[in-house]
């Protein structure tokens, strides 16, 4: 199934929310976050880390959930938690999102958002989730006895993550439209049903370019082909060195015919700040050797303060857990301030006498 | 599909469990409940809550779990929740349950059990899910598009009823055997990856008679052919008068050839202590008009006391609504402090540091 845009009225490109932002920063709020499977690569900074950052100082107010009740069908990840959850803290801080007014919480600790997967699901039926995108490739990849109970019910409770606190902007990759989709469905069947409590939401569509990693691919964790955010400088030389590139000594920027070529200038040109067609130029019949050189040494230059501060925030994870038990506890309240809401509208209010 | 108890090791017999428990009733505690679809009806008294008092008598501890979130669906149920629930607690005060000793509670109230759907779901597969008799009805006799996620998932949803509290014995139909028996996996499953939390509880199997309704079929709150426990006497007596019978002049106790005049007699039967053969014998050939008048004598007689103090109970909603808010305190602290072991269990403990 191809998902185009334009069947997602809600979708909204980032060039035309800037206008509004800039007029009422204070009118978003945005829910986003991370399955805390591992330490953050380049990819997720340039395709979501920065951007939050920079909506951030814009004014918008964030929320980050960790998706902790997310992974735990990876028995590896889930055997590791702490340490991966301080890890993804670490990434957030030294990537620049300031923790005093973004909210940053996992699932396992905010009760109140977790009960709000049961009225929603009451409000979708098994085929709608059994359609969700996500869900289906899931149970197309894994043998169908492979799909928990969880994966399949994921979109309800992403719903859970984004309405809980009532943001109106999620920042998505257009595969991931069907999902917010589903978000707004159940927000207007609760309110046309419960009377108004939450907004429906609008997708902020990433104008990010895609990096690929260093194999040519989609940049990812699993694939063992990505730069992590926290690597050394010389983890990072080593990686480019390795990286796949093609026949054609002349270096140029052809996205779409030489996408390894073409991914290693679009990241020096991100890191340096540069053009990438001017980049490319600027190394011409250099060969893929110089164009590795000019991007490893870009990569370590503009994120050698990042790094830095990334080692630091490792070496106290007291400071980590400080601000998760902060973003846990403001989490809380507000999941409790809606769900007495929720509660309100439902009449499941008995306890007291009234 | 039938369903044998022979297939469920887990299932006990009450009259097995009676030595230990005449051992040592703190041992015990059960896990029940009932959806607030509407006043209890003598098929529910006779069924289980007879016996959920007997039990808490002997000293058994008892929870009893108001499911209002698993009628959502029905609109008319939902729409009226709050007389629905008060109704239900008059019902259990009136038949002897004690609410300083059991805990009576609803599900809205206690987030913290509702949390223990998300790890559980992670425990379940969809076709397990898929495979429960009560879902797989569901499925068949609505159009599938009908069955909602709240409905696909209830089986891991009672597992966190029973598991939150850590019930260890479990008072169902043997139809409802299935449904333990996945509550049962998931302690299991949890256990075994993250080390003990849970008991694996037992079906407390009831041996009582099934009691049909005046139109000869199961009495059903929804099929209108039920006495219910508040039924004034005159309604009683309506009710008995109209109830099906058979040709045969000569009243007999044959439960299998003529199942709507023994009911009746069983019915007097059990509202009178008396055996079912003797009643029918003592009305012989006076006929169906003098069996509903013993039958009616019978029931007014037996639930009078009951049916008095279910008045006053209902006049009373600030007391019920105490007797709620209480057991669902008590509820909230036990399921607080069973999400902490589990949270443990799971390393999921991020947020203080240690």
């Amino acid at each position: 199934m191809t998902t185009t845009v334009d069947t997602y009225p809600a979708a909204r490109r980032s060039a035309e929310l800037d206008a509004e932002i800039t007029a009422d920063a204070s009118r978003f709020r945005i829910l986003t976050g991370d399955r805390p499977t591992g330490p953050l690569h380049l990819g997720h900074y340039f395709g979501t880390l920065h951007n939050r950052v920079r909506l951030q100082r814009r004014g918008v107010r964030l929320g980050l959930v960790i998706a902790d009740y997310q992974v735990l069908t990876d028995r590896d990840v889930a055997d590791d938690l702490d340490r991966r959850v301080l890890g993804l803290i670490a990434d957030y801080l030294a990537a620049g999102i300031d923790p005093d007014e973004a909210m940053i919480f996992t699932h396992s600790s905010v009760a109140a958002l977790n009960q709000l997967l049961l009225p929603f699901l009451s409000l979708v039926t098994v085929p709608e989730l059994q359609r969700n995108p996500t869900v289906k490739d899931e149970i197309a990849h894994s043998r169908q006895s492979g799909v928990s109970g969880l994966m399949f019910t994921y979109p309800a409770h992403q719903a859970a993550d984004i309405l809980f606190c009532k943001a109106n902007l999620v920042p998505v990759g257009s595969d991931q439209l069907p999902h917010l989709e589903l978000t707004r469905t159940i927000a207007r069947r609760f309110n046309d049903r419960y009377g108004r409590v939450f907004p429906e939401p609008e997708a902020l569509l990433s104008s990010a370019p895609l990096l690929l990693g260093t194999d040519g691919v989609k940049m990812s964790k699993s694939r063992g082909n990505a730069i992590m955010l926290g690597a050394t400088a010389s983890e990072t030389a080593r990686l480019i060195r390795g990286a796949k590139t093609d026949a054609q000594r002349h270096i140029t920027y052809e996205p779409q015919a030489r996408p390894e070529v073409a991914s290693l200038v679009l990241l020096g040109a991100l890191c340096s700040g540069q053009d990438p067609v001017e980049l490319a130029e600027g190394v011409g019949s250099g060969g893929a050797a110089a164009l590795k050189s000019v991007v490893t040494e870009a990569v370590n230059s503009h994120f050698a303060a990042l790094r830095a501060r990334r080692a630091e925030l490792a070496a106290d994870p007291g400071h980590l857990r400080g601000v998760l038990a902060r973003g846990n506890a403001r989490a809380h309240e507000l999941a409790e301030a809606t769900l007495a809401e929720v509660r309100e509208a439902m009449g499941t209010v008995y306890g007291v006498s009234r």
